[in-house]
């Protein structure tokens, strides 16, 4: 691993997310809207625990995401995306579209898909409001 | 690692390119034209040759790049992006505005970023136009 930050202005983005499971956490919260460690842990990939800490602390020391303690049960954290975890959209959508055109057997319905082509400024919107 | 395919629209990305060093070779043979073995093992990222030929092969196998043997050096190939390679532009090009929205000492020229931004698609259809 390298430990020198590089600004070269793709590999400071990868440098931050560029695994798979950051990427997969940040589906959870952003697109799923999932927001406790459980539900993270249940995601259904399979993210060993060790893992799971590991990104999460991460994502949250480059303040992609933040957690605070949930009112309801002071023993979990709730974890939600920050402005610059937001503005992550775009790109997450564009992996969802390329997804989608490529597997053919892709999960994504019909309807979610022509909602985002349609309008996807719009369709982001509607995913930052959820978090405002 | 999971063996089994996702069809989950995130995670079938993910599973192909999900990974730095992917996308830092196709960040060399997209966006940077870089197009032989050697010039991908200089990038100055420090990839090992073992990651840098399963990561071709991986890239190869998923058809998201293809090699030809050079007509002028017989003994080296050629590296191409396929159209499904080049599919992922826009993905590429979020990443690079988002890095360079919150990397302060971002090393892309602000010539580039206002081209990016002006005009995404034509941006786009210019880099996919030197490998037609």
């Amino acid at each position: 691993m390298m430990e020198k930050r590089s600004h070269c202005p793709f590999v400071f983005a990868l440098d931050l997310i560029g695994d798979k499971w950051s990427l997969i956490i940040l589906r959870d919260i952003i697109l799923m809207n999932k927001k406790f460690y459980k539900d993270f842990s249940n995601s259904g990939e399979g993210i060993s625990t060790n893992i799971l800490a590991d990104r999460l602390a991460k994502l949250e020391c480059a303040k992609i995401i933040f957690k605070k303690r949930d009112s309801v049960d002071k023993k979990r954290f709730i974890y939600s995306p920050t402005e610059k975890g937001l503005d992550l959209i775009p790109m997450m959508l564009e992996m969802v579209l390329w997804s989608a055109r490529y597997d053919k057997k892709s999960a994504i319905s019909a309807d979610i898909l022509k909602l985002i082509k349609k309008d996807p400024d719009n369709f982001m919107e509607n995913i930052k409001n959820r978090f405002r």
